[in-house]
């Protein structure tokens, strides 16, 4: 008998000063790994040093999240910078991050963009090699998650980086295995039953539902749970557990 | 014969995206050990990752610079932050430059706090604390920079750290080993051959003169040379050769 | 028969990109002035566009709240600015909402300084002077929103611009009119009730309870209505019914 | 005889903090218009405060210089706004410009966009449009400077504004009018006695030479003369020099 294992990872700690964001400490039961932001496009030390100490706490693994300098467009906002900044925006984030695990007395275990620079990783060659750069640069031993199929992962593994295939359950896929954009017809899943089935079929298949029904290749060692939305907490928890009916063992990678 | 030896500190790669300060390179030569700004008073990902260069290449030893989060003051107005966002500010930004050190295969040697944070440091005991604490969490064999006389070496050496006393010798001191305030008459020594002379009784004689005349007690482990005045390097160059002259060493304090 | 009147204000678009902030929605029907983040302290320019619209289609009052370069700690932290800043930071600021306000057809008709400035303003002559300044030198109609018996109010006066003394209905008072330090026994009025009867009393009988149950005196040209606690709405709710049902007009204080 | 007129602009106030950039002081006799950084993608309240008093006094055209919210950028990166976000930064900015403005007793007299919100309106007609209505909203007497054959000027001019075009005279053009983009040989004009042709010719003849020396079209209301290089006054001065020569008159548009 064969036996699935698969992530669930979410992102963590992107409130700022006054400002609360998501629903950390709901999701966190549902979660093998978090991602927190590193006080650029969210976060900010008060914050880390308090996501921090939540997830050892939770024992999840933690991962760093680092983003564009971009606050006001919370990192979701393409930039025109160059792969050199990407190199150093990644080992600045990655690194303040680190002082605040090491003091915590927990582990860094991998490294996840946010938004715009995990899109941009996928498109851009040179920035995804950047960022693999300065993360085999920092600790070759931490992970690298990004997109299935995506050149960030592929930038990753050449670096000599051990990379972690991320997919979304709430998305469906382009045959060539990228996700289908917003913009078009039935890229999301709305349904909470059709994404629990899309989970459980790209772990356990490594196939994913196309936006006409058709299937395209994935790869799943990893889920990404949404921190944000109205029932983020409540769908978490519905597909944990149908992965867990279905036999799936829910772990972190490094495990 | 007793031999007096003393470190010579400079503060480095203050500038900013476009905008360059100080006199980095031409200062460089003079200096045993340099603090470099993490990116909140001044500096960014790619200051940092050419200051660590150049102070590898330069021999010299290498310290973080952390400061108060306002850019737009450079970090020189005072702010009423809790002891605990002192803590987390630092390790924040020691954490982001220790990332480019290891990066360039280089050694974090120090810390010495900017600016107005260097200055609370030196009123509040529970900030002097916070920021050695945050320094001994992260690393317990960093040395911690501070003024003469200051609470911030006191609490330092609580915490377990080894401590640096830093001197300015264009500065005249009170009685009790405090700087002169700069409102005061004769605060400033703005002869070279005075500054020369402060720097040699600091170093070889542990006094320091005050305004009037008389003597204080310092410990003069390290000498701050200003980077951003117009003759700044020349004036380094004059306080070293004169040190030279008197037979003082000048090297780093953790050799 | 004597009539007495007076203002209900609070914060407004104190959110910023993804973040939002308070109940801006919840109070906006109790409140007949609003005093909108400038985009330093908090706010950016889509929430002060939209908190301007919100604020002329429920037509309410409408005030700049600039506050100090920090937004990570919200402005409430006192930061050592130069009265030169505290005028140049108060003109942007209300600058930059002016021109919304003017874009949607509205009238910009007062200022209220924010958090650690609005504090500042009080124990400082010169910070309460070069904000009066500011606002006197970029339009003399604007009024000036000030602690009951506070320096800013004064300051304000002098400078010749018509203010406006703000009182709080959940705090207590000390003899000479200031409020008691949040420190202080019996500094707040938890109860609801308390509240009512000391709003009513500041602005029926100009005089406040003070924490020991005596009398202060208080100027109640405007009372202050929180919109961050968690009862805020029903809070603001009961004080504007309870001083309706003694009375009391309730309308900005420029008509 | 057919007398010509331009306009010669330069950008201003572009320093920030500690921090100084360019030759403000240089410049400004050989310049009628200048355009003044707003204090995003640089400038803060104190210099823009400076940057109008020295423009007052030395009797030019004043302009707002708004850019993108990437200080750390010097605004010089293409960033994905929305087009309602370019209307709002515009706004905002503009706004706080003209509060200085009004406060030294001046007059806003122009916009224009800074670096790469300048060339994404060149190429987003949405971002154009953006732009151009949140000046109009704002003061529709207000001159928009725009490149030449730009959808700046295009939509500036759908809105009703009246728009000023700009050349380049240390740039080559493409035969359709556009400035050949810097990736391409002879993009550049190195060569003073080119820069002085180039800019007599767009002036006189409305023809631009292009990188194969043939000839653009060019509407040249105004030539923008740098300010961050190091022979920029030189080179401003030259070019002033030699159209004076050549009778044209050097004044600002709105005169």
């Amino acid at each position: 008998m064969t036996s699935f294992t698969v992530d669930l990872n979410a992102d963590f700690g992107e409130g700022f000063g006054a400002y609360s964001f998501g629903q950390d400490e709901a999701l966190l039961p549902y979660v093998t790994s978090v991602n927190i932001a590193c006080g650029w496009h969210a976060g900010d030390p008060h914050t880390m040093r308090e996501a921090v100490a939540r997830s050892i706490a939770a024992g999840v693994q933690i991962g760093a999240h680092p983003g564009l300098p971009d606050r006001l467009g919370f990192g979701r906002r393409e930039m025109a910078i160059s792969p050199q900044a990407a190199y150093d925006y990644t080992l600045y984030q990655v690194g303040a991050l680190q002082a605040f695990v090491h003091a915590a007395g927990g582990q860094l275990a991998h490294v996840k963009p946010h938004g715009a620079l995990y899109h941009m990783a996928n498109s851009s060659r040179e920035i995804a090699a950047a960022i693999s750069r300065a993360i085999h640069t920092l600790d070759s031993k931490l992970l690298l998650y990004g997109q299935s199929g995506s050149l960030l992962l592929e930038a990753g593994h050449a670096e000599g980086l051990r990379v972690v295939s991320e997919t979304f359950a709430d998305r469906t896929y382009q045959p060539n295995g990228k996700l289908t954009p917003r913009s078009q017809p039935n890229a999301m899943l709305d349904q909470t039953e059709s994404a629990i089935a899309q989970a459980i079929s790209m772990v356990c298949r490594s196939k994913a539902m196309t936006a006409d029904g058709g299937e395209a290749p994935v790869v799943a060692d990893t889920i990404c749970l949404h921190g944000d939305g109205l029932h983020a907490a409540q769908w978490a928890k519905a597909i944990r557990e149908a992965l867990e009916t279905a036999n799936v063992r829910i772990q972190p990678p490094s495990n």
